[in-house]
């Protein structure tokens, strides 16, 4: 890949859905949650192939980074960049754009989030590649996921018409981003066969992205340039801290994207890609048996059993399930978690309880 | 209680189906599976405020008789009839009635089960007292259970005409004992009035269920006889030994009862009883919530959850359900079993599948 391609790996969120698992002090990305590596490993392993390490950069928070760096050594410490507090996606990628513009006025940058799972590394290395040739003639570009069936949890990009140029895939202008459906919309939006899920995957010019910032959140843009213009220098955390905390949260969707020009898509089938958001998701990429079950860390006896995951943290363990339909079972030291898989975001309402009544040992 | 009335415990099984709480070398009856008593202390503690513990006889295998003893030292030694190996209810019965009618040619006794549950202890007096009563005329008698539910895992008796008497209860003659219905069979037997589930509790006196094993049962009277001239002298756990491995396994219900002459069923309604033959049944004698759901030995954080049972080993574990309906879960140290109320005798099949596959660890 040219030498103006890099990529940001966006690493700050939680992953509250995936209790008890994911915990406060273990988000989901540090987790070897589908294998050996954790995610964040994998997503810098699936980078490593196209990109040396030093055009990797990690945008993430203080509590994480160190953790990071253990987990994958390569990446050298100045690409960290460190948000003293969440901020959103328009925030991180903002800041990126900055700091990478600085250095290298032709960067052109991929935005992937730390914590998604992709099976076909080739195919992505592929598509990575025709989306950073499209981005080179200054569109945005965003990475789209064919829909596999009706999903409420996903945002949905509607296609417009086909782009012309020589690319080794269709790619489409994008004609308007759509907030995650209800369960009717969903199945309108699967048969039109125009949507796909918004994978939160990016791939721009840093000078692109910082004219669509100037245009849309010039207060954001503003905090950019100061902070920018200090990388680096002895103040330089002073000033990101203050300046940090007087942004307002915004995500880089709806503070940009919707409203933005020459926005395109490229639709991806095959990517074996989940966004690992909840329980229900990351079933979906593990291979059932006939049965539609699956057991990780686990020894799983199922009887009259169908479409059960079974998650465990203990190979010993011996988790018999009689007369259970489409049912996630995540069991781990300190507690057990048995739910419906159409209920899996509930997950989320389990930690807001937790939160509220100060039962932090279980957070 | 007149001088002449005994009971017998019979403590010999197992507990398959509540495994994985109830498991080879910590039967049922040995453990505190409802509150701080174990099933066997409970069984004996509400018959000593009736009987002296010199009048309660045990009947079990060696390997869970030095543990009684532990759980309940009140109940003299010498009144362990130990069996070589577990032969059959008749077998068991025979035994403790030649060994009392040596002892005491009026005894009377009751049998009763050591691993059963009974909520309300003071009308458990007042049935047994009445129970004595008819038995003192020669009758066999049975405790029927008045139904509450058409239950397919419990055997029924029909009654018959009213006995005449002056008893505190309506006491029948037994028309029929009906083995385990299926669902159609067990409806038609709750809407007669007439069935009572089969207790497995009889009171009668030793002569009387001895004359009925002569009548009906010649080989195991033979026994009998030659055991009982042999107790306590040198010889007998010798010749107990080879006696006892000759027998036919048979229950009293199938080898004596249903043939028997002069058996009253007296029907008990309110009794709060189970046989905790399984988890449904344990379940039944737990005191819900206002959404059916009973938390045992864990903290149980209920979403969108109606019917649950969550039975754990310890208090700390926080087990949350979500989207869950009519279900048992049970947590313990090595495994976790998560299964349909209604599947509930299927737990048995898991056991038998473990012994198959020489999962001893799990037994």
């Amino acid at each position: 890949m040219n030498k103006h391609t890099y990529a940001v790996i966006m690493a700050g969120g939680g992953g509250t859905r995936l209790w008890p698992v994911s915990r406060k002090n273990r988000p989901k990305q540090l987790l070897p949650l589908l294998g050996e590596e954790t995610l964040f490993q994998s997503t810098v392993n699936r980078l490593t192939d196209l990109l040396p390490p030093e055009r990797i950069l990690v945008v993430t928070v203080a509590e994480q980074a160190s953790e990071m760096q253990v987990q994958s050594p390569s990446i050298p410490l100045e690409n960290y960049l460190i948000e003293p507090a969440p901020r959103g996606t328009a925030a991180v990628v903002g800041l990126a754009a900055a700091i990478l513009n600085k250095r290298d006025p032709e960067a052109m940058m991929a935005i992937l989030p730390s914590d998604h799972f992709i099976r076909n590394r080739d195919l992505f290395h592929y598509l990575l590649r025709t989306a950073f040739s499209i981005a080179s003639q200054k569109y945005l570009v965003t990475l789209g996921i064919t829909p596999l069936h009706p999903s409420t949890a996903y945002g949905y990009i509607q296609q417009g018409e086909l782009l012309d140029g020589d690319f080794k895939y269709p790619v489409y202008k994008v004609r308007r981003f759509k907030e995650k459906p209800d369960e009717k919309t969903a199945q309108e939006f699967l048969r039109s066969g125009d949507h796909s899920w918004n994978s939160g995957m990016f791939v721009w010019r840093a000078d692109a992205i910082l004219n669509e910032i100037n245009r849309q959140m010039p207060a954001l843009a503003g905090v950019l340039d100061k902070i920018s213009a200090l990388w680096n220098t002895s103040s330089h955390a002073e000033v990101i801290q203050s300046l940090w905390h007087d942004l307002e949260i915004e995500t880089i969707d709806y503070g940009i994207m919707e409203q933005a020009e020459r926005v395109a898509v490229l639709p991806a089938g095959g990517l074996g890609w989940s966004d690992v958001g909840a329980w229900d998701s990351l079933f979906e990429v593990l291979f059932p048996d006939m049965n539609g079950n699956v057991a990780v860390n686990s020894q799983h006896l199922a009887l009259e059993t169908r479409n059960v995951l079974v998650y465990g943290n203990n190979p010993d363990r011996l988790i018999v399930t009689i007369g259970l339909d489409d049912m996630v079972v995540v069991d781990v030291d300190d507690v057990l978690l048995v739910c419906k898989v159409d209920q899996a975001q509930k997950v989320r309402d389990v930690v807001e309880h937790l939160k509220k009544h100060r039962q932090e040992n279980y957070l």
